[in-house]
């Protein structure tokens, strides 16, 4: 018998709950069905960013989102700041270079984040500077960027900030309004549960200004244009229906479990037990510090990672490498959207059974015993 | 009881079979499962074509893949020929003109097509063309463009033929390679019987040679890269693993009827049956000629294409009303991907108790009659 268990950084496992609600028959998306369903994805979505913004909902996957972000505020030359400690943070540069930016990096080794005074500083040698780009999860390293205090500082600039928040919505503390976070980019398929390929974008009022004078062409991602219409519960072009509906269902279940309570707590929990096994197996965890709830990397023994990814598959699980320099050093296990303490204890199994094959030296059930103590101790107190 | 029924031309009905692959748990795209059945779906999505070209998938509707085109051909300036009967056509030219080309637009009445001639002395005055833009079947009108006569004349010139194929792809005869076709973009949730999320894109050798030369900056929809690992079975972003897994089963489920011979004539005989059931009421068709084989316009008696668009909603099937001028004057009946006679016959028999609901005279079983001896005739033969 061989049982498949997902737990990736995205896509990760999707809810029976969801799945069923997706594999009823499609309905139309102009009918008023459909329209009361995303009347409703849009106030649970607002809740969930913690803003009065309008979320926009996109046929893409999470870069189609960036890009709509990018487009939509930018003019060919713009000087933009951009936080790399990351693969998702290269990506931002990346994209930015080829829509024609000037773009100053603040870089750091990977696995490390940038402390806001860099960011700081940066602002004050780059008074011209029309937005800071930025991860929130880094989910190539396993850092969480303290997007608060980067927020704190970029508001009391001109320059916009503009969050990829694509594996940390859902895992961790976002609150768009409260911390004046001027661009959200959020996708369907980490912590919101779904299949891949819904992109979302929220914009504050200071970036529905910057977009005005923005002279990017953009006809797909034309933000302005859906606003017009998904305030009415319409869209442009014809929308990932299904996963609307998915996404009414997986946002039903959060608040159902208790947002942003309980959901963040058991995303700290199973991230909190997963690096206090990994230590158990005497593993060195990849983030130095600022650990993600959404996912943990670990620094591979002997640069075995891929090895361990193909162990972990041998077993049924997926979870995932490192990508770019990373690749081979780095091994990530996944702890987002549809996960408890189980899934946890399981991949943390299998983790012992692919570091035993793999002839690494430890004492079996050190992992697993690791994290079953915390999930004892905290519902002991 | 009520039963959801659509027949709108897309997003269109998604068979059982679809939903339930698609209900399966998702499995992450970084594993042999899902090269396996990308592979398969590569395969498959040649044959449906008619071509070797490499179809590149992205997760985006049909406009998305309209705009991949674009800016992958194309850099500012270049002058571009449009096919403008409908509002499909009219939004080629809108894209074309936000991305800064010099659009030459060959426009006809909304119902007519752009005879060949036409295409042909536009390319003579227009030497310096870099392409012809149009649809295949106009989703709008409901007319099919003469693409193979099209084809002939652009492959004769420098200028390529970029075809919107989304709502004939598996519906009406396209041979990409036989007949010339230098593009298609084609989509899912059509004649593919998918929900709504997947754009695919094909470009022929002239194609990928030209957009070595294009100048428009794109990373989201850049084909080359996408090319470069998707022909290893591979993505640059997280694809819709499930409209791909959904993809693999609606091919399977065309190539089991008998591609192209019994799926192209099932298509061509419900467009029959329902032109001749739309004429036995008196009602007139809004195609002159060409008809699609995808979607039958009809002319809404004294205008009452919206309250006939909302009578369908009473009986539970959506349909489609007129779009952009056409708004009010129109209503749309489909009959394309996951539909068959029994169907058509249910359709009719709707359009007659809606029509007779608003009070228009005509002979109660007219339509479903006139359907029945076409396709009663037609088994005779």
């Amino acid at each position: 018998m061989s049982k498949y268990r997902n737990r990736a950084p995205g896509p990760t496992e999707v809810p029976e709950r969801v799945l069923q609600a997706m594999g009823r028959q499609v309905i139309h998306h102009r009918t008023p069905e459909f329209e009361a369903v995303f009347g409703e994805v849009r106030q649970g979505t607002k809740r969930l960013l913690g803003t009065t913004a309008e979320p926009i909902f996109l046929s893409c996957s999470g870069t189609g989102g960036m890009e709509a972000a990018v487009v939509n505020l930018l003019s060919p030359g713009d000087k933009v700041i951009v936080v790399q400690a990351g693969e998702f943070g290269k990506r931002w540069a990346d994209m930015l270079l080829t829509f024609g930016m000037d773009v100053v990096l603040l870089p750091e080794p990977y696995g490390e984040t940038v402390q806001p005074g860099i960011l700081a500083a940066a602002l004050i040698d780059n008074k011209n500077a029309k937005a800071v780009f930025c991860q929130h999860s880094e989910t190539s390293t396993g850092v969480l960027h303290d997007i608060k205090s980067y927020a704190e500082i970029t508001r009391a600039t001109d320059a916009l900030l503009v969050v990829d928040a694509v594996s940390s919505v859902g895992c961790a503390e976002l609150l768009m309004d409260d911390w004046g976070i001027d661009v959200v980019v959020a996708g369907g398929q980490k912590g919101l549960m779904l299949p891949p390929g819904l992109g979302i974008v929220a914009f504050s009022e200071r970036a529905w200004i910057l977009s005005a004078t923005s002279r990017l062409p953009k006809f797909y991602f034309d933000l302005s244009a859906e606003l017009a219409l998904q305030r009415k519960n319409q869209v442009r072009f014809t929308p990932a229906v299904s996963l609307i509906v998915g996404l009414n269902e997986a946002l039903g279940m959060l608040f159902s479990e208790g947002w942003p309570g309980k959901v963040l707590q058991r995303h700290e929990r199973l991230a909190r037990a997963t690096r206090a096994a990994v230590k158990a197996l005497g593993l060195e965890l990849f983030a130095k510090s600022n650990w993600s709830p959404a996912i943990t990397s670990v620094v591979a023994p002997n640069a075995k990672g891929e090895a361990i990814v193909a162990g972990f598959a041998k077993y049924g699980m997926t979870i995932a490498g490192g990508q770019g320099p990373m690749k081979g050093n780095v091994f990530r296990l996944g702890h987002m959207g549809y996960t408890d303490e189980h899934d946890v204890i399981a991949m943390l199994g299998i983790l012992e059974r692919v570091l035993n094959d793999t002839r690494y030296h430890f004492r079996p059930g050190v992992a697993v015993a690791a994290a079953q103590w915390v999930f004892t101790e905290e519902q002991n107190t």
